[in-house]
């Protein structure tokens, strides 16, 4: 069978709900430039709950995109690095991002006339 | 304030959210080609059911990426097509989709292997 995101069980729909997740995107262009650690994450990602968080860098490490390394000092650090695959995302979700940041205008523009005509 | 999709209000996240989503995603691919009625698009999108469809289809006409245009006949037709906005889109989403797609493979081995370690 040929890979198709169309095809509900295909197995690429799953990764696509992965990639294409918000906070999926925001750890992956944040690791782009180097490692950080879970505190740095939580910190520079603002809205995203401590469970959400764990979820989602679980996620994104059991399917090859993000590497967990613990460190055994007192408090225990845990680093997170994008993994080979994880960099091949990269250019793709910072483009959406960047997309996201340079069209807020654009979008707010479109949702104020569809409201308008609405009313 | 400059646009930044890690701040919790930014604009830019909401956009983040409705641009990364997989169905959102599989629309506008799908729209690229040109125009499809409410029908093709429900058929071609395995697994969604009408109620998130017309969610998908609504949230994107409101953020101005695709129009909608009600034919008077009977039965009533529905077509939906690209705003040049959402044609600005279509590049990055399609790239998602595609990554999705090929990289079924990697996703899996590193799936397995993350598995095994935590049994």
């Amino acid at each position: 069978m040929l890979p198709d995101a169309y095809a509900a069980d295909c197995p690429s729909r799953q990764i696509l709900n992965r990639i294409g997740d918000t906070w999926s995107v925001l750890v992956v262009v944040m690791l782009a430039d180097g490692t950080h650690r879970y505190t740095e994450l939580a910190r520079r990602i603002q809205g995203v709950s401590p469970k959400m968080l764990t979820q989602t860098l679980r996620g994104l490490e059991r399917d090859g995109l993000i590497t967990r390394t613990v460190h055994p000092v007192v408090p225990p650090r845990v680093d997170y690095a994008l993994t080979s695959l994880g960099q091949s995302l990269y250019g793709l979700v910072e483009g959406l991002e960047k997309w996201a940041e340079a069209h807020i205008d654009d979008v707010q523009a479109a949702r104020t006339a569809y409201d308008a005509a609405q009313a």
